[in-house]
């Protein structure tokens, strides 16, 4: 086989989206991105890592990845963003994503309505197939600024292509970095013992749980920052392996030390069918300390003087004890810390996990024939030629459906 | 039996927290919820629900809820908020959870620091059990502003007692109607037949999947205002009823239109092992239109004139039948609108949801006894006294643990 297009971002240039950013930052206050699922998540894991919980770096704009069709917090922005310090990014591999086409169409409504047609142009960027779709006709067309997304690369698989580095170096992250990272995991990856194979191991692991019955993995990062790399796993794990009625881990995505106060009861006394992934980083770029003092209480005198990065550490490491003795298996994931290089090589090891896992199962990791019935019946349901047709079969199925629920009952 | 205590809530008198609030949010910016678990979740909920996407209403400060202990949050709010015009809630039932102590005795230096160790104590507010616990006995001495959280309600079901509510007041959210929603639906728990109870309608049909093998609940509510609302059901879910080796739904909280592009290929063609919840709004508070013009573009014509709102509708009615082709059974919750009174009966409704699943799957859905192996765990790794001796013990339990894995492999 050849290898998934994936594996060859890691040594793509990045100059020409390095250029683009670099020209423009300095003009912008804030940078909208429509795309949903690979086309959105990849970027908010970028930007939770690396500039949340601040607004912004320092000289950079602001990102906000409109990832769904909720009109709330479109018409929040377009109320509060100043339309001549703003650039979008319309991202869509198909050129055609229902919910990102039309919020590509509100916005530069919005843009041509403040700043007039020819200056909207200048303020839209199409993040798009080479070639195909509607969105690489309507750039070529109007003279928008594009980028490609390369055909043999899936959305959910896309965050080292523009779809998440364009995003990145316009929040000022360090593209190069992020690449090198992905490189030096690449480089792992391909090693045939899975001892030093950190991606096949993973994937070993969770595959050898799953075969046990432990078909929940819970990926419970103890880091903040982590927040969206887990939503961002989600995707990558349910889509990529989630194909057959006899095979389909269910990824949950949770938060230490918070759901620990959530989730943990379930994990340790609960049914035996699950498997937690522990992350955590080895340091943290800031740290907070309990003030040193006598403070004549049990609860704060073990405390006094201690980080909250000491205190999250431990809680960590008293999961994995509680799990231990719960018999619910765990993995731990050390990152010496959060910085691009770090974060690119966490990526790319998940992406060659999924690979193996599907490899492993022994079923294509890379489609997703099942996300189609429902945009089918979406398009059936807004009268979207071609797709008319269905309306009464949808009909006359909904009405059984809610026979079937009398009668249940 | 006696009915939990939860259940008296909507009844309770606000008019204190009420007063407190209109008292102090003239003079405030910023408002820091030091609360882990269901200490914090309920705030949030709130807020995303009913504040989000702006950082606050007109008039009244930003609500920060710090539910963990990583450094980086917190260091960023004092770092940048303003001491004199922040007040900081410490909210713990127990008047001792780690995290939350710990968050305390940071925001409590910052303050003095900042201001004095006098107009410190007017910017604590302590919400904890009314007599108990190290909290208590500090706010006692120190004469600090404090809120009871009833001693018969557990964290998880707190969000309509002071936990939730004083930060609901303070970000100018309307208490009373939130109380009314609860009270209705309060009413309607009563009811003795399933078809005119929602929320023993809702536990029966999630009991009866669970019985059936579909552990794993997907809570899917297309609304963006609901996300963290899927985090707080996920919590009260879990830990309530995730108790036995032979029983305990899995949930999982995802969001509609946004993760179809990421988990609707596992719940479509995945294992059998699963019912979703979908949950929308009938209205939305503002719409946003796709501009009404001729594209010449297929991808764009169909949406001409077509709201978000009414895009997203359609994408939760494609959902549904996406489901129903693939055999993935699924529920539907409408709220007219999401407003306090909504949200409030909302809340209501998934309480007494898990009371009556409680009785259905012969549990006590109110204690978490899983939790605590954890917590001793942490406690014996910062040698907080009464703990130490567990640390050989845990350490021999490590070094277990390490060979199993490689002697698995």
């Amino acid at each position: 086989d050849d290898p998934p297009g994936y594996t060859r971002l890691p040594e793509a240039d990045p100059t020409a989206l390095l250029d683009f950013a670099a020209a423009r930052v300095d003009d912008l206050d804030d940078v909208i991105l429509l795309g949903i699922g690979g086309s959105g998540l990849g970027a908010r894991m970028l930007r939770y890592a690396l500039v949340d919980p601040a607004e912004s770096r320092p000289g950079y704009p602001r990102l906000h990845v409109v990832d769904n069709v909720d009109p709330r917090r479109l018409y929040y922005l377009l109320t509060t963003l100043d339309a001549v310090a703003t650039l979008a990014l319309v991202v869509t591999k198909s050129g055609s994503t229902a919910e990102t086409m039309a919020g590509y169409a509100v916005v530069r409504g919005w843009l041509e309505a403040t700043l007039g047609v020819e200056e909207a142009r200048r303020r839209l960027v199409a993040v798009t197939d080479p070639e195909k779709g509607d969105l690489r006709a309507i750039a070529d067309a109007d003279g928008l600024d594009t980028f490609a997304v390369p055909p043999e690369v899936g959305g959910r698989f896309s965050v080292l292509s523009p779809v998440g580095l364009l995003p990145a170096a316009l929040m000022g992250l360090d593209v190069t970095e992020l690449l090198t990272g992905a490189a030096l995991m690449r480089r792992a990856a391909l090693r045939p013992a899975w001892r030093s194979n950190p991606a096949l191991a993973l994937a070993l692991a969770l595959h050898q749980h799953h075969q046990d019955g432990r078909r929940n993995v819970a990926v419970m990062p103890y880091a903040d920052g982590l927040v969206d790399f887990a939503a961002w796993f989600a995707q990558l794990w349910a889509e990529s392996l989630g194909k057959r009625s006899d095979y389909g881990p269910t990824p949950q995505a949770v938060l230490g030390a918070t759901d620990q106060h959530s989730q943990l009861q379930l994990y340790t006394q609960g049914p035996r069918d699950r498997v937690v992934w522990l992350l955590e980083t080895a340091e943290h770029d800031v740290e907070v300390a309990v003030p040193e003092r006598e403070y004549g209480y049990a609860s704060l005198d073990y405390l006094a003087g201690r980080g909250l990065g000491e205190l999250l550490a431990a809680e960590r490491r008293g999961t994995t004890l509680a799990l231990i003795k719960a018999g619910t298996p765990s993995l731990l994931t050390t990152l010496p810390k959060l910085e691009e290089r770090e974060l690119g090589a966490l990526i790319f090891l998940c992406e060659a996990a999924v690979s193996f896992s599907g490899r492993l199962a022994e079923l294509n990791p890379y489609d997703q024939p099942g996300v189609e019935d429902g945009k089918r019946a979406t398009y059936a349901l807004l009268g979207r030629p071609g797709h008319t047709e269905r309306r009464e079969a949808d009909a006359a199925l909904e009405s059984r459906f809610d026979d079937d629920l009398v009668s249940r009952a």
